[in-house]
């Protein structure tokens, strides 16, 4: 399928490019940074901190980590010869410091420095991207090749970095619709320098919140921009406030979460992850496997006409669907995507760089969850008025000249009241094998001449 | 399969050729004379009369359209030839004139003329039949070898037709059982001078009524001579008059309709429609797929050994069956079928006439709906009384010997023993593999030793 | 798949040794010979005893069968030549005398005769295993050889038998558990001399007796040896003896039976039949299909890695199961085989010998009983305590270092954790995919640690 660049869409690609140099991590200033840039095309994104030590559920919100530089020197006689030299100016990548690395200064043998490295063998100019969150640890992640062209015994290691009592991160913006009933998106912040995994995701949502935002909508959206796990558990456990008024609830002695909330009022959502590149498409269901974000998903894809690959809740999850849809959460959500993390071998290393993702793949994901969110913005349950089936041409609603045109619109229509039983529209189209969208428009005619409620 | 003719049938085959002649429409007399031939065979069959402009849900009944005769001339200078003469000594085809085609006399041009012509370009020997129920024209049928032979500029129209205050007519026969729960058949007498749609239809219930009545029956039976769709909705519209009695009831403060009546008792039925021909067997479902009807209409083609084609109400429904499982309706009607309505070359032409069906064919559709009907009247649901398996040798139910015969004949007992847990009959059939008239016959043999209930 | 003896393993084809030349019928000292010797094997084994012409449902037991010898011999002249000399001390196989064949003395004629001699023409070497428990009449069962040696026109028979009021016995054995819910194991006694079908039932059910009885259970088991058909029924109908105190109850003025009793409290169970010999493995699942006893057996052949023919009750069934899952009983039990009865050539027959089973086919059942019996054991149904996902890194139970074994262990206790939704852990383990045991391991850990319930 040939993919056009639609010139309206908004610059994503560009989006991306800017975001890309920033270093952001599960914490600190480069989410920060990240979430300031997107207030600039979301006037309404409220950003949230959350302290050091905060409870959330089984999880605590880390000490915030600074980074400041890092140097990696080869000593040759008494003189270093610099390896990875990560000044602020001299940086490269922001790959090659493993994630909360701790402040470290001294000589290291070669044999423990090889403790402290990361590296890809069959990827042999790939930096890989590691992290070490909740273990106290230091490492230098680098290219296989860099790696073997290491001779000496001893090295000098400075790494200058701080673990503080500060803050975690998050952005939220609400965009109310004309019902309270809610659909989530949910993408993360906290990746350093990559491409799909992960500035696909905030730049593709923060297009939806756009267009979302651009017109009026039936449902209320919660549009969250998060770090990993703890960011998704933190946001469940946080106070649910009510919109604008800044007050919070409580039930049964203990405040009213975000959790019990959500469970109350979303329908469906997605966790927007890997939607960058042009290679597939993907699709990972929710835990449950029927919802509304499964059913609407299905059919987006068929109303585009795309291709897909179906995953599996239980062998291939692994963004933060496995927080929204654990048990005692159970969200109805899923994930669209092209090439799934863990399923091409750029994931996780400086390979998935901006030359991986393209203006063409993010309009492509935009386009499929725009055509997902119209489907669940259409879904509706219509009975039929009338007993047995109504008469059609006095209202102008039947299609005469025998042609097989108007005999295929004919039988749509009289498809979508014979089966307006009490089913929703995206069950009656596929009974019907009918655009789900086109449904839609039969069901809203039929419901402005009264023979639908 | 070979079909043989049947010398104990009833001339169905005899009637239709009786029928054919006749000018039947939506109304009118030719509907009278219809139903007044069927009395003859039928002598409880009651002849109802419904008023033009009666409502009818969504509709309402038309006026009644009287036929008079009708001359196409060709002007050759002023003298007209005749093109087609539809006066009644004439007339060669019921179907030369659209049906409910309003009065009119007067000169018309060739332009004109070819806006009032239908025919068939693929089928040049076919008069198509066509319809103008619910809209204001006139027009004339024929084929499209008479229609390629017209030359002249300029014709002289002739039609004497007459749409009046009249009467909608159906005619309705209760065939009362041992039990209210009644078995729907229902049939349609609208169609002119054509063969499998629909002659076919009237004599084959005619002659299923003629069975019904010679013998008691469990369920009783609801069947109906109707003019399509309108005919189907005035009658579940009517009110629901007691068998005999002609006194109604209502309410919530509303007439009890035939709707109510019918929504209480009907169990399974058919829409009798296309079974004159020997092409095909085929199966058109209700809307919900698996009602009684559907399983009684599989199981008698399985019992018959008979393959059919399975049709989808959704892209494949036509008849009154669309009234029927309508919602709010939600009768469980299918319609056992030979050749179905748009599945055939012949299909709502000329062609489609006495010579397309046959006393063989109407049999094999007969055969299906008796054995359909046997199996409806057999299903029951039975319970084992006995604890455990009971000893069959004592009471004369165990064959001994060994043979393979006895040994399937032991099992077959043994499993509808086993198997008697609150399923149906046709249910358990199935699960065991065996016919289900063999299967009604070895639980009413239980029944009669007090083993089932 | 190489299957090897276990030396741990109970002597089980020693015992099948020991019985086999026991002279066992439906009634009668062999079958109380047979349950003398297993309660030396299993000390707390009791055996009841339940008179002539006691009722059970619709079945009355019958008379005790005492059958002391019997001759048959050829009349040449007058002198008689043995064919078959069943005197205790000269008697060959326990097969050549019809079981609960009655006395008889007299001439008989050729022709007489053959009416009372069963032999098999396809396996001219096997004396087939024939009964007339509920038929007065007597006869013998000899190889086709012998009897096609047969030459005389006259023959001497001598049947010294007797059916006189006695005693059905059967042996009960209840082993309690922590909980009162319960699993039947029941085996058949009545076999005569055979292997396959049946001795290996009783020396399996036997050892596991012996297994179940070394450690504490969570469930009770109810292990029954009976004589088939009658004595499952009589077994049904007896009295519910509170366990120890030997007291019965009554419920709604009728006594509470076994049958109440066992509604109540079996979970799953297995009619253990037909499990000696080594050519393949078989499951006949109970009449429902997917009980606790099906999921647990299919589980058990998929955890050990064995393939197996699957049968259907419907079509195949034969042994006790025919009682315990009749309508009204409604137990849910299957059975785990070797070589299914009626599926092997032997069945039935003197070569179902000793030679027919072996220590080794006798094991392979035990095990896949055994990892049966551990997996309803290990059955629970786990609840996740914990919103999100949990911190599992701080408690031991995530293993680092990212091979790929830590990471599928890692997957398999996430996967746990995210299903522990309300399924059983034998649904749990299917959905993802992981061995049903390992499955019970990881959530026991995850209990310990509080995040399951």
């Amino acid at each position: 399928m040939a993919e056009k660049v639609n010139s309206a869409a908004p610059p994503m690609y560009q989006w991306a490019t800017d975001l890309f140099p920033i270093h952001r991590s599960l914490t600190g200033d480069g989410v920060r940074e990240t979430l300031s840039y997107i207030q600039k095309l979301l006037a309404n994104l409220q950003v949230h901190e959350v302290p050091s030590g905060t409870k959330a559920f089984d999880w605590t919100v880390p000490k915030e980590w600074v980074f400041r530089y890092a140097r990696l020197e080869e000593l040759v006689d008494v003189r270093g010869e610099m390896v990875l030299d990560l000044r602020p100016a001299a940086r490269k990548s922001n790959l090659h410091i493993v994630q909360y690395s701790t402040k470290f200064m001294g000589r290291v043998s070669r044999e423990e420095l090889e403790q402290h490295l990361h590296s890809l063998p069959d990827q042999p100019d790939a930096i890989p991207y590691v992290t070490s969150y909740y273990k106290d640890d230091w490492g230098f992640c680098l290219t296989q090749r860099q790696r073997d062209a290491l001779k000496g015994d001893s090295y000098f290691v400075d790494i200058e970095a701080e673990l503080k009592d500060g803050h975690l991160t998050y952005g939220e913006l609400i965009i109310p619709g004309a019902e309270p009933t809610e659909v989530l998106l949910s993408t993360n912040i906290c990746h350093p320098s990559m491409g799909n995994n992960e500035l696909s995701g905030p730049v593709v949502v923060t297009a939806l919140a756009q267009w979302l935002a651009s017109a009026p909508r039936r449902h209320t959206y919660r549009i969250l921009f998060l770090p990993e796990t703890i960011g998704a558990l933190v946001y469940l456990s946080q106070s649910n406030r009510t919109i604008g008024l800044n007050i919070s609830c409580s039930i049964n002695g203990r405040p009213w979460l975000n959790l019990d909330h959500m469970k109350q009022v979303i329908i469906a959502g997605y966790q927007v992850v890997c939607c960058g590149d042009t290679r597939t498409y993907s699709y990972l269901p929710s835990r449950k496997r029927t919802t509304l974000a499964d059913s609407a998903a299905v059919a987006a894809f068929e109303s585009l006409g795309i291709d897909y690959e179906w995953y599996e809740f239980a062998d291939d999850r692994g963004s933060d669907e496995r927080q929204w849809c654990a048990p005692g959460v159970d969200l109805p959500i899923g994930s669209i995507m092209r090439s799934k993390y863990g399923e091409y071998p750029e994931y996780h290393t400086s390979l998935d760089d901006l030359s991986f993702i393209s203006q063409e793949g993010l309009e492509g994901s935009l386009k499929v969850y725009q055509r997902a969110i119209e489907i669940i913005e259409a879904n509706r349950v219509y009975k039929a008025t009338c007993i047995g089936e109504p008469q059609l041409g006095p209202r102008g609603l039947y299609q005469a000249g025998g042609t097989k045109e108007a005999w295929a619109a004919n039988k749509n229509t009289l498809n979508v009241l014979a089966y307006a039983d009490g089913r929703d529209l995206i069950d009656l189209a596929e009974t019907i094998g009918v655009d789900v969208l086109e449904c839609a428009r039969i069901a809203e005619q039929l419901k402005e001449h009264g023979l639908l409620e």
